[in-house]
């Protein structure tokens, strides 16, 4: 078993106590935390021995929702309001098979290294595929398999999106890193009799995450009031799809009954601040969400959506847009968002015993983050740094369940050149093919 | 003189027709563009050869409104409502001094290096030696004096603050880089018969700018309102100080018949979405300023509000808070942003004839970026790439005015390690002082 020993380093742990230590020591044993303290490292002559030279090490962060493989899509046809009848999703049912989507993760895989996340939530399709890139690269992820009423890309009808996720929860469901998920597309384009299936599948399976876009868009909204006289969570509630296990993703459009019964059937959520703003959609009432007891974490949304996958994009928007509602500077300060990009989007991923904070007994996922470049100076407060001044390139190091995946800025775990090219060729037949919806001659 | 030939470069040129070439070449001669064009560069056996290896070379961004040597406050009292009459206005009194001021702006002077900003508007005060550290930094400046009716760091009354003007004005008149520019704080923190003597002041000045904070917050609406029974646009109109040289920054609480004003004026803007978004100010109606004419510039606004100087921090907002407010993916569009962030800054600044696009005869200000980060991949759109993915880690070099003042991202005209090294050093005086207030000792 493999030991390490972090010494010299400032320790942010986000444990409960929101201790911080100046000046301290982390000791990793195999894939766990073992002991932190502060001052001089104890002598362990076996560890591996690493002087962090005063950079900070805190938990890694944890995407609370992504697309990770819709890399391949990213910054195409912005800003163009019916892009993804017009354009995505002829593309994904033409080119997204289990290829392409391994090449559109394995990329995704190094930017969230670099990007300082170590926990990712994945909703989209060849999700076993996923799960093995993620895998491989020694990230850890909820992997959710997309099942819709739509023609989807890796399933005709719905029995073959069912035999997809019994296929990924028979492959991942012992492993230590991936935890297989199920992912019904939202309210909309899955309808309640899906639904009411999704909740059988839960009692057979009490273990496992569901992800679902909820309550994210006005055609959403429109859909559950013509449909349901309702909104959409309480359009859904009858299904009973409401419980412990369902992530809801976006969660824009709720009103205060909404929340409650959210938060009494113990629910969570991750909010998409970008991806939310980049399409208009509006901002997710974040502070009445977590007012209410709802466990809500930061996700990137896929790179169509929020381009980037790293969360430090993700921050300053979070803590922008409760300000902004809000009309004051009070609410969201920097120490709570940095707690819902690690240890609150771990609780709402259903991972808290394993990941979020560094405690003893929990997993060995963290960051060596280099706080030294002129633009984060003078540092008052290490949380505001993070929040609003560092980028991806501040982050040093990168470890998963006692594995480093990047040290000195290099990514160990994924061919990032291959991940380069690979997407880079995709993305000429993708163009290729706007080209031919654009000038009408497409099959 | 020497002569610089960029070659195998991207260019976007954001000139007027909006040229972008997929491999080109770029002549500098003394600190002018001589020529561009695509292909091959032609033989120039003089000049220093710059193979850009297919790397982006686009114009400097324009940071439209900024308080540089505010760096020494960044992330001091986050989320405090109250921190700027609790903290900032009593450490600026008691610590801000000609030696702060260059200090703060050397710090400032490197991250914007860093960040691609090769132009900046700012207000603050000792702007004499603001002037000085950009000159030396060779980057190009608007330093705007700030004159205001309370007691400020460096006058004791308004007559101390019109010598300091005089003086910023005798010394940089003629400066190739730097132009003086007078800042009247505020409406509500100057007075009406203080913007009558600008008036006076920019009729005997007619080509130097001013610099005025405007209709930003709630406290100037209701000053304007009890004061003078207007908006503030409309409560300053009659003293004539709205005319063609006029950059106001932030423009949030503008009515229709204000924005119309405006524009019939020619007063041009500055916008600073994260600074607004994290006072929780509100958003800027910047398309409805654009529709009527208006430049819009964008800026950081000091760090102790936006917390960095680089402006792709404030691309992503710029764009996403435009389509919240019209709840629509369509509003400014990445070109669009791109843009106001290059050449409609240069603008807002009145430097349009000289900088903002990459034109012969035009000054080198110019970037050159490295687009191969994995987090850019793929690039079906380069203004996207900027707007919504891009850091300030992806720049590789900088120049102005012909100089190259960062090359393989190493600064080479400020001194960087004391910089920081001075910013720390004043960051433990502020702190101290911080302690004081706390406990009720300060003196």
């Amino acid at each position: 078993m493999s030991t390490t020993l972090l010494h010299d380093a400032r320790i942010l742990t986000m444990d409960a106590a929101g201790r911080e230590i100046e000046r301290g020591w982390l000791l990793v044993e195999g894939d766990t935390i073992r002991a932190l303290g502060s001052g001089e490292a104890p002598p362990r002559t076996e560890a591996e021995r690493v002087d962090c030279a005063g950079d900070l090490v805190m938990p890694g962060f944890v995407n609370a929702h992504a697309h990770l493989a819709m890399t391949l899509f990213r910054g195409l046809a912005e800003d163009i309001d019916d892009r993804l009848y017009r354009y995505i999703l002829p593309l994904e049912r033409r080119f997204v098979t289990a290829e392409v989507v391994r090449a559109g993760t394995a990329l995704a895989a190094a930017e969230s290294i670099r990007g300082g996340v170590t926990t990712l939530a994945d909703m989209y399709y060849f999700e076993t595929q996923v799960g093995r890139v993620l895998a491989h690269a020694g990230l850890r992820g909820v992997v959710g398999q997309t099942i819709a009423d739509f023609a989807a890309p890796d399933h005709a009808d719905m029995e073959a999106g069912w035999r997809r996720v019994a296929d990924l929860v028979a492959e991942f469901e012992e492993h230590p890193l991936v935890t297989p998920s199920l992912a019904p597309h939202a309210p909309y384009s899955t309808g309640l009799a899906t639904l009411e299936r999704v909740v059988r599948w839960s009692a057979d399976h009490p273990a496992l995450p569901v992800q679902m876009h909820l309550a994210e868009s006005d055609l959403e909204v429109r859909w559950a009031r013509e449909n349901h006289d309702a909104t959409p969570v309480r359009a859904i509630a009858p299904t009973g799809v409401l419980r412990a296990n369902l992530l809801g993703a976006h969660v824009i459009h709720v009103d205060e009954r909404d929340v409650a019964l959210l938060a009494e059937n113990g629910v969570r959520a991750a909010t998409n601040p970008r991806s939310n703003g980049k399409a208009g959609r509006g901002i997710a009432p974040v502070e009445r969400l977590r007012a209410a007891g709802i466990p809500v974490g930061i996700g990137t949304d896929g790179p169509m959506s929020g381009n980037t996958l790293d969360l430090f994009a993700q921050l300053a928007p979070v803590s922008m847009f409760a300000k902004l509602l809000a009309g004051s500077r009070r609410p969201l300060p920097a120490r709570d968002v940095v707690r819902m990009a690690t240890v609150e989007g771990a609780r709402a991923l259903g991972l808290e015993a394993r990941i979020g904070s560094l405690e003893p007994g929990k997993q060995a996922d963290l960051l060596r983050v280099d706080l030294s470049a002129a633009r984060l100076q003078p540092i008052y407060d290490t949380h505001a740094a993070l929040v609003f001044a560092a980028t991806p390139a501040d982050i040093r190091a990168t470890m998963v369940a006692g594995r480093w995946l990047m040290r000195d800025r290099v990514v160990e775990t994924v061919d990032e050149a291959k991940a380069v090219a690979d997407a880079r060729q995709i993305a000429l037949a993708f163009g290729a093919e706007m080209r031919r919806i654009d000038e009408g001659t497409a099959p």
